[in-house]
Protein backbone atom coordinates (compact mmCIF):
# COMPACT_ATOMS: atom_id res chain seq x y z
CA UNK A 1 0.00 0.00 0.00
CA UNK A 2 0.73 3.83 -0.86
CA UNK A 3 2.82 5.74 2.29
CA UNK A 4 -0.36 7.47 3.04
CA UNK A 5 -2.37 6.72 0.51
CA UNK A 6 -0.77 8.58 -2.12
CA UNK A 7 1.78 7.30 -4.95
CA UNK A 8 3.65 10.91 -5.02
CA UNK A 9 4.76 13.11 -2.18
CA UNK A 10 4.20 15.93 -4.83
CA UNK A 11 0.45 14.53 -5.14
CA UNK A 12 0.06 14.64 -1.67
CA UNK A 13 0.95 17.69 -0.48
CA UNK A 14 -1.14 19.21 -3.58
CA UNK A 15 -3.91 17.79 -2.22
CA UNK A 16 -3.25 18.42 1.45
CA UNK A 17 -3.14 22.41 -0.06
CA UNK A 18 -6.32 21.77 -2.16
CA UNK A 19 -8.16 20.53 1.06
CA UNK A 20 -7.00 23.14 3.31
CA UNK A 21 -10.10 25.08 1.49
CA UNK A 22 -12.99 25.81 3.16
CA UNK A 23 -16.29 23.31 2.09
CA UNK A 24 -13.19 21.05 0.07
CA UNK A 25 -12.41 17.55 1.89
CA UNK A 26 -9.84 15.20 0.32
CA UNK A 27 -11.62 13.25 -1.49
CA UNK A 28 -12.71 16.52 -3.48
CA UNK A 29 -9.01 17.86 -3.57
CA UNK A 30 -7.40 14.66 -5.63
CA UNK A 31 -10.35 14.93 -7.81
CA UNK A 32 -9.09 18.82 -8.37
CA UNK A 33 -5.34 17.93 -7.79
CA UNK A 34 -5.72 15.23 -10.49
CA UNK A 35 -7.60 17.83 -12.86
CA UNK A 36 -4.82 20.04 -12.54
CA UNK A 37 -2.46 17.34 -13.74
CA UNK A 38 -4.03 16.73 -16.71
CA UNK A 39 -4.65 20.59 -17.61
CA UNK A 40 -1.66 22.57 -19.64
CA UNK A 41 0.84 23.76 -17.79
CA UNK A 42 0.50 26.86 -18.54
CA UNK A 43 -3.22 27.00 -17.70
CA UNK A 44 -2.18 25.67 -14.39
CA UNK A 45 0.59 28.42 -14.34
CA UNK A 46 -2.24 30.74 -15.48
CA UNK A 47 -4.32 29.51 -12.11
CA UNK A 48 -2.12 29.70 -9.84
CA UNK A 49 -0.65 33.46 -10.66
CA UNK A 50 -4.41 34.77 -10.42
CA UNK A 51 -4.22 33.20 -6.77
CA UNK A 52 -1.04 34.71 -6.20
CA UNK A 53 -1.35 38.25 -7.69
CA UNK A 54 -5.01 38.57 -5.78
CA UNK A 55 -3.38 37.83 -2.54
CA UNK A 56 -0.04 40.03 -3.43
CA UNK A 57 -1.93 42.88 -4.76
CA UNK A 58 -5.22 43.33 -4.25
CA UNK A 59 -5.84 47.51 -2.47
CA UNK A 60 -8.62 47.74 0.16
CA UNK A 61 -10.06 51.43 -0.47
CA UNK A 62 -8.86 53.70 2.05
CA UNK A 63 -12.32 55.21 2.14
CA UNK A 64 -14.63 51.87 2.99
CA UNK A 65 -12.09 49.36 2.93
CA UNK A 66 -13.84 47.48 -0.20
CA UNK A 67 -11.53 45.27 -2.20
CA UNK A 68 -10.01 47.82 -5.36
CA UNK A 69 -7.57 48.20 -7.87
CA UNK A 70 -6.71 51.36 -6.47
CA UNK A 71 -6.46 53.80 -3.98
CA UNK A 72 -10.24 54.33 -3.97
CA UNK A 73 -12.44 51.66 -5.17
CA UNK A 74 -14.69 52.53 -8.31
CA UNK A 75 -18.13 53.25 -5.63
CA UNK A 76 -16.07 56.03 -4.01
CA UNK A 77 -14.36 57.37 -6.79
CA UNK A 78 -17.79 57.85 -8.03
CA UNK A 79 -18.79 61.66 -7.57
CA UNK A 80 -22.10 60.84 -8.64
CA UNK A 81 -23.14 58.78 -5.50
CA UNK A 82 -24.40 60.20 -2.75
CA UNK A 83 -21.31 60.38 0.02
CA UNK A 84 -23.64 61.22 2.49
CA UNK A 85 -25.15 58.31 2.92
CA UNK A 86 -23.05 55.28 4.09
CA UNK A 87 -24.06 51.77 3.96
CA UNK A 88 -22.53 49.46 6.51
CA UNK A 89 -22.02 46.13 6.05
CA UNK A 90 -20.26 42.66 7.26
CA UNK A 91 -18.05 41.92 3.92
CA UNK A 92 -17.07 42.17 0.31
CA UNK A 93 -19.60 39.60 -0.81
CA UNK A 94 -22.49 41.83 0.77
CA UNK A 95 -21.25 45.08 -1.39
CA UNK A 96 -21.72 42.84 -4.19
CA UNK A 97 -24.93 41.64 -3.14
CA UNK A 98 -26.59 45.15 -2.48
CA UNK A 99 -24.68 46.80 -5.73
CA UNK A 100 -26.11 43.81 -8.02
CA UNK A 101 -30.02 45.06 -6.65
CA UNK A 102 -29.05 48.53 -8.88
CA UNK A 103 -31.22 50.06 -5.80
CA UNK A 104 -28.86 52.18 -4.02
CA UNK A 105 -26.56 55.18 -4.90
CA UNK A 106 -25.03 55.54 -1.36
CA UNK A 107 -21.55 54.65 -0.59
CA UNK A 108 -20.68 51.42 1.90
CA UNK A 109 -18.25 50.82 4.66
CA UNK A 110 -16.91 47.54 4.87
CA UNK A 111 -16.53 46.44 8.76
CA UNK A 112 -14.88 42.90 7.99
CA UNK A 113 -16.34 41.08 9.51
CA UNK A 114 -18.92 40.87 12.46
CA UNK A 115 -18.62 41.23 16.86
CA UNK A 116 -18.64 37.34 17.88
CA UNK A 117 -17.40 37.05 21.15
CA UNK A 118 -17.41 33.07 20.47
CA UNK A 119 -15.08 33.89 17.53
CA UNK A 120 -13.09 35.63 19.75
CA UNK A 121 -13.74 38.68 16.98
CA UNK A 122 -14.19 42.12 19.23
CA UNK A 123 -14.77 45.72 17.74
CA UNK A 124 -11.35 46.78 17.74
CA UNK A 125 -10.73 43.58 15.08
CA UNK A 126 -13.41 45.26 12.93
CA UNK A 127 -13.29 48.71 11.44
CA UNK A 128 -15.63 50.40 12.91
CA UNK A 129 -12.97 53.50 14.39
CA UNK A 130 -12.72 53.94 10.62
CA UNK A 131 -16.52 54.07 10.30
CA UNK A 132 -16.73 56.40 13.06
CA UNK A 133 -13.80 59.08 12.07
CA UNK A 134 -15.14 59.07 8.79
CA UNK A 135 -18.73 60.05 10.42
CA UNK A 136 -16.99 62.54 12.31
CA UNK A 137 -15.48 63.91 8.85
CA UNK A 138 -18.54 64.44 6.83
CA UNK A 139 -20.02 65.95 10.18
CA UNK A 140 -17.13 68.23 10.52
CA UNK A 141 -18.08 69.27 6.78
CA UNK A 142 -21.17 70.29 7.48
CA UNK A 143 -22.65 74.09 8.49
CA UNK A 144 -23.61 73.83 12.63
CA UNK A 145 -26.72 71.74 13.19
CA UNK A 146 -26.69 70.75 9.41
CA UNK A 147 -25.88 67.22 9.82
CA UNK A 148 -29.34 65.76 8.97
CA UNK A 149 -28.39 64.97 5.31
CA UNK A 150 -26.22 62.14 6.61
CA UNK A 151 -27.51 58.18 6.94
CA UNK A 152 -25.55 55.77 8.39
CA UNK A 153 -27.57 52.42 7.15
CA UNK A 154 -26.81 49.37 9.25
CA UNK A 155 -27.38 46.39 6.56
CA UNK A 156 -26.06 43.41 9.10
CA UNK A 157 -27.52 40.24 9.05
CA UNK A 158 -30.18 39.74 11.18
CA UNK A 159 -28.92 37.22 14.38
CA UNK A 160 -27.41 38.25 17.38
CA UNK A 161 -24.49 38.79 16.29
CA UNK A 162 -25.06 41.31 13.83
CA UNK A 163 -27.80 42.56 15.87
CA UNK A 164 -25.35 42.82 18.51
CA UNK A 165 -22.77 44.84 16.12
CA UNK A 166 -25.79 47.33 14.76
CA UNK A 167 -26.17 48.27 18.61
CA UNK A 168 -22.33 49.10 18.75
CA UNK A 169 -22.38 50.96 16.10
CA UNK A 170 -25.33 52.79 17.13
CA UNK A 171 -23.95 53.48 20.14
CA UNK A 172 -20.49 55.17 18.56
CA UNK A 173 -22.61 56.90 16.33
CA UNK A 174 -25.38 58.43 18.53
CA UNK A 175 -23.85 61.24 19.50
CA UNK A 176 -23.37 62.66 16.17
CA UNK A 177 -26.65 63.18 15.35
CA UNK A 178 -26.34 61.42 12.48
CA UNK A 179 -29.93 59.17 11.04
CA UNK A 180 -29.19 55.74 11.87
CA UNK A 181 -31.31 53.37 9.85
CA UNK A 182 -31.34 49.72 9.32
CA UNK A 183 -32.78 47.50 6.80
CA UNK A 184 -36.45 46.52 6.70
CA UNK A 185 -37.15 42.95 8.25
CA UNK A 186 -40.32 41.28 7.41
CA UNK A 187 -41.58 38.63 4.40
CA UNK A 188 -40.10 38.16 1.46
CA UNK A 189 -41.31 39.80 -1.73
CA UNK A 190 -43.66 36.21 -2.77
CA UNK A 191 -43.41 34.87 0.17
CA UNK A 192 -46.17 32.77 1.27
CA UNK A 193 -47.41 33.10 4.68
CA UNK A 194 -47.98 29.54 5.54
CA UNK A 195 -44.48 28.89 5.10
CA UNK A 196 -43.01 32.08 6.96
CA UNK A 197 -41.41 31.67 10.83
CA UNK A 198 -43.24 32.39 13.19
CA UNK A 199 -40.75 35.61 14.64
CA UNK A 200 -40.84 36.92 11.12
CA UNK A 201 -44.74 36.54 10.55
CA UNK A 202 -44.85 38.55 14.02
CA UNK A 203 -42.30 41.31 12.98
CA UNK A 204 -44.13 41.68 9.92
CA UNK A 205 -47.28 42.29 12.09
CA UNK A 206 -45.53 44.53 14.60
CA UNK A 207 -44.03 46.43 11.98
CA UNK A 208 -47.15 47.00 9.53
CA UNK A 209 -46.71 49.30 6.60
CA UNK A 210 -49.04 51.89 5.16
CA UNK A 211 -50.58 50.37 1.88
CA UNK A 212 -49.70 52.37 -0.94
CA UNK A 213 -50.55 50.60 -4.33
CA UNK A 214 -47.74 51.57 -7.14
CA UNK B 1 -22.76 48.73 -10.19
CA UNK B 2 -19.53 47.24 -10.66
CA UNK B 3 -18.17 46.38 -13.84
CA UNK B 4 -18.85 42.83 -14.23
CA UNK B 5 -20.09 43.07 -10.97
CA UNK B 6 -16.63 42.60 -9.60
CA UNK B 7 -14.77 45.57 -7.07
CA UNK B 8 -11.44 44.73 -8.79
CA UNK B 9 -9.86 42.77 -11.86
CA UNK B 10 -7.81 40.99 -9.92
CA UNK B 11 -10.73 39.36 -7.83
CA UNK B 12 -12.23 39.04 -11.12
CA UNK B 13 -9.80 37.02 -12.52
CA UNK B 14 -8.63 34.51 -9.57
CA UNK B 15 -12.51 33.85 -9.57
CA UNK B 16 -12.46 33.41 -13.29
CA UNK B 17 -9.16 30.67 -12.71
CA UNK B 18 -10.98 29.11 -9.51
CA UNK B 19 -14.30 28.60 -11.51
CA UNK B 20 -12.31 26.87 -13.70
CA UNK B 21 -12.01 23.43 -12.09
CA UNK B 22 -14.63 21.17 -12.50
CA UNK B 23 -17.68 21.60 -10.20
CA UNK B 24 -16.77 24.99 -9.14
CA UNK B 25 -19.33 27.55 -9.67
CA UNK B 26 -19.18 31.15 -9.66
CA UNK B 27 -20.52 31.60 -6.10
CA UNK B 28 -18.18 28.97 -4.73
CA UNK B 29 -15.05 30.79 -6.21
CA UNK B 30 -15.72 34.00 -4.72
CA UNK B 31 -16.51 32.22 -1.58
CA UNK B 32 -12.64 30.61 -2.55
CA UNK B 33 -11.06 33.66 -3.51
CA UNK B 34 -12.19 35.98 -0.84
CA UNK B 35 -11.17 32.76 1.64
CA UNK B 36 -7.62 32.86 0.38
CA UNK B 37 -7.40 36.88 0.69
CA UNK B 38 -7.90 36.67 4.64
CA UNK B 39 -5.15 34.12 4.79
CA UNK B 40 -1.54 35.10 5.67
CA UNK B 41 0.66 35.48 2.39
CA UNK B 42 2.96 32.41 3.16
CA UNK B 43 0.36 30.26 3.20
CA UNK B 44 -1.57 30.94 -0.11
CA UNK B 45 1.90 30.97 -1.88
CA UNK B 46 2.23 27.66 -0.03
CA UNK B 47 -0.93 26.67 -1.62
CA UNK B 48 0.12 27.65 -5.28
CA UNK B 49 3.59 26.42 -5.17
CA UNK B 50 2.02 23.26 -4.18
CA UNK B 51 0.40 22.46 -7.08
CA UNK B 52 2.62 24.40 -9.18
CA UNK B 53 5.30 21.54 -8.24
CA UNK B 54 2.81 19.09 -9.06
CA UNK B 55 1.97 20.07 -12.17
CA UNK B 56 6.06 20.72 -13.15
CA UNK B 57 7.31 18.08 -11.22
CA UNK B 58 5.52 15.00 -10.92
CA UNK B 59 6.60 11.73 -12.83
CA UNK B 60 4.81 8.92 -14.34
CA UNK B 61 6.22 5.48 -14.03
CA UNK B 62 7.87 3.99 -16.57
CA UNK B 63 5.99 1.23 -16.01
CA UNK B 64 2.88 1.55 -15.36
CA UNK B 65 2.03 4.91 -16.11
CA UNK B 66 1.03 5.68 -12.57
CA UNK B 67 2.02 8.66 -11.20
CA UNK B 68 5.45 8.98 -9.26
CA UNK B 69 7.85 10.91 -7.53
CA UNK B 70 10.59 8.86 -9.65
CA UNK B 71 11.07 6.67 -12.61
CA UNK B 72 9.33 3.99 -11.32
CA UNK B 73 6.37 4.58 -8.96
CA UNK B 74 6.56 1.96 -5.24
CA UNK B 75 4.62 -0.81 -6.13
CA UNK B 76 6.56 -1.52 -9.31
CA UNK B 77 9.89 -1.00 -7.73
CA UNK B 78 8.79 -3.04 -4.77
CA UNK B 79 10.30 -6.81 -5.21
CA UNK B 80 8.15 -8.35 -2.88
CA UNK B 81 4.97 -7.57 -5.63
CA UNK B 82 3.79 -10.33 -8.11
CA UNK B 83 5.13 -8.78 -11.30
CA UNK B 84 3.61 -11.38 -13.55
CA UNK B 85 -0.19 -10.04 -12.39
CA UNK B 86 -1.12 -6.71 -14.08
CA UNK B 87 -4.16 -5.11 -13.15
CA UNK B 88 -5.24 -3.03 -15.80
CA UNK B 89 -7.24 0.18 -14.48
CA UNK B 90 -8.22 3.78 -16.05
CA UNK B 91 -6.61 6.07 -13.91
CA UNK B 92 -4.87 6.94 -11.05
CA UNK B 93 -7.78 7.35 -8.66
CA UNK B 94 -8.48 3.64 -9.23
CA UNK B 95 -5.00 2.37 -8.54
CA UNK B 96 -5.49 4.58 -4.81
CA UNK B 97 -8.72 2.47 -4.61
CA UNK B 98 -7.35 -1.08 -5.27
CA UNK B 99 -4.36 -0.37 -3.17
CA UNK B 100 -6.73 0.87 -0.14
CA UNK B 101 -8.18 -2.70 -0.32
CA UNK B 102 -5.05 -4.11 0.69
CA UNK B 103 -6.08 -7.60 -1.43
CA UNK B 104 -4.05 -7.12 -4.33
CA UNK B 105 -0.66 -8.29 -4.45
CA UNK B 106 0.60 -7.47 -8.24
CA UNK B 107 1.27 -4.30 -10.06
CA UNK B 108 -0.94 -2.56 -12.20
CA UNK B 109 -1.04 -0.59 -15.44
CA UNK B 110 -3.14 2.86 -15.59
CA UNK B 111 -4.35 3.38 -19.11
CA UNK B 112 -4.89 7.36 -18.43
CA UNK B 113 -8.63 6.99 -19.82
CA UNK B 114 -10.79 4.91 -21.64
CA UNK B 115 -12.05 4.41 -25.08
CA UNK B 116 -14.96 6.34 -25.45
CA UNK B 117 -16.11 7.92 -29.32
CA UNK B 118 -18.33 10.30 -28.30
CA UNK B 119 -15.55 12.25 -26.61
CA UNK B 120 -13.41 11.92 -29.48
CA UNK B 121 -11.09 8.85 -27.22
CA UNK B 122 -9.42 6.53 -28.93
CA UNK B 123 -7.00 3.53 -28.15
CA UNK B 124 -4.00 5.41 -29.14
CA UNK B 125 -5.25 8.00 -26.43
CA UNK B 126 -4.52 5.31 -24.16
CA UNK B 127 -1.40 3.47 -22.95
CA UNK B 128 -2.66 0.10 -24.47
CA UNK B 129 0.28 0.22 -26.75
CA UNK B 130 2.56 0.37 -23.63
CA UNK B 131 0.31 -2.93 -22.06
CA UNK B 132 0.92 -4.51 -24.95
CA UNK B 133 4.91 -4.63 -25.15
CA UNK B 134 5.16 -5.09 -21.49
CA UNK B 135 2.86 -8.44 -21.95
CA UNK B 136 4.75 -9.52 -24.55
CA UNK B 137 8.10 -8.39 -22.89
CA UNK B 138 7.25 -10.73 -20.10
CA UNK B 139 5.89 -13.97 -22.17
CA UNK B 140 9.58 -13.07 -23.91
CA UNK B 141 11.01 -13.98 -20.79
CA UNK B 142 9.35 -17.27 -20.36
CA UNK B 143 10.43 -20.46 -21.22
CA UNK B 144 8.47 -22.06 -24.43
CA UNK B 145 4.64 -22.71 -23.60
CA UNK B 146 5.25 -21.51 -20.02
CA UNK B 147 2.95 -18.19 -19.92
CA UNK B 148 0.48 -19.50 -17.64
CA UNK B 149 1.27 -17.53 -14.84
CA UNK B 150 1.22 -14.09 -16.23
CA UNK B 151 -2.43 -13.20 -15.72
CA UNK B 152 -3.98 -9.47 -17.17
CA UNK B 153 -7.01 -8.14 -14.59
CA UNK B 154 -9.15 -5.93 -16.92
CA UNK B 155 -10.49 -3.99 -13.99
CA UNK B 156 -12.14 -1.38 -15.81
CA UNK B 157 -16.31 -0.21 -15.14
CA UNK B 158 -18.95 -1.99 -16.28
CA UNK B 159 -20.58 0.57 -18.36
CA UNK B 160 -21.06 0.35 -22.05
CA UNK B 161 -17.45 2.04 -22.73
CA UNK B 162 -15.51 -0.07 -19.72
CA UNK B 163 -16.78 -3.09 -21.65
CA UNK B 164 -15.68 -1.85 -25.00
CA UNK B 165 -11.96 -1.47 -23.85
CA UNK B 166 -12.05 -4.75 -22.09
CA UNK B 167 -13.25 -6.29 -24.99
CA UNK B 168 -10.50 -3.78 -27.12
CA UNK B 169 -7.38 -5.16 -24.99
CA UNK B 170 -9.02 -8.37 -24.66
CA UNK B 171 -8.35 -8.82 -28.05
CA UNK B 172 -4.75 -7.21 -28.39
CA UNK B 173 -3.64 -9.60 -25.95
CA UNK B 174 -5.31 -12.80 -27.05
CA UNK B 175 -2.37 -13.74 -29.17
CA UNK B 176 0.05 -14.16 -26.42
CA UNK B 177 -2.01 -16.74 -24.86
CA UNK B 178 -2.13 -15.03 -21.31
CA UNK B 179 -5.00 -15.54 -18.60
CA UNK B 180 -7.40 -12.41 -19.08
CA UNK B 181 -9.55 -11.84 -16.12
CA UNK B 182 -12.16 -9.33 -15.30
CA UNK B 183 -13.57 -8.03 -11.94
CA UNK B 184 -16.30 -10.00 -10.34
CA UNK B 185 -19.73 -8.48 -10.90
CA UNK B 186 -22.72 -8.86 -8.84
CA UNK B 187 -24.36 -7.46 -5.44
CA UNK B 188 -22.35 -5.69 -2.92
CA UNK B 189 -21.76 -7.06 0.11
CA UNK B 190 -24.19 -5.95 2.30
CA UNK B 191 -26.51 -5.06 -0.05
CA UNK B 192 -30.03 -5.68 0.03
CA UNK B 193 -32.29 -7.44 -2.56
CA UNK B 194 -34.78 -5.46 -2.82
CA UNK B 195 -32.71 -2.59 -3.65
CA UNK B 196 -30.66 -4.18 -6.41
CA UNK B 197 -31.25 -2.93 -9.74
CA UNK B 198 -32.78 -5.67 -11.73
CA UNK B 199 -29.63 -5.88 -14.53
CA UNK B 200 -27.67 -6.54 -11.68
CA UNK B 201 -29.71 -8.92 -9.39
CA UNK B 202 -29.94 -10.88 -13.23
CA UNK B 203 -26.70 -10.89 -13.70
CA UNK B 204 -25.74 -12.11 -10.05
CA UNK B 205 -27.91 -15.12 -10.49
CA UNK B 206 -26.52 -16.25 -13.88
CA UNK B 207 -22.78 -15.85 -12.41
CA UNK B 208 -23.55 -17.73 -9.86
CA UNK B 209 -20.80 -19.01 -7.31
CA UNK B 210 -20.55 -22.34 -5.02
CA UNK B 211 -21.54 -21.55 -2.19
CA UNK B 212 -18.23 -21.56 0.48
CA UNK B 213 -18.82 -20.70 3.98
CA UNK B 214 -15.65 -18.99 5.49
Amino acid sequence: MYKNNYPSKLLEEAVDAISSLPGVGNRSALRLALHLLKQPQENVHHFTAAINALRDEVHYCKECMMISDGELCSVCSDKSRDHRTICVVENVRDVMSIENTGQFRGVYHVLGGIISPINGIGPSDLTVSQLVSRVKGLCADCAEGETSGIEVILALSGDVEGETTSFYIYRQLARFGVKISSLARGLGFGDDLEYADSLTLGRSLTNRQIFRPQ
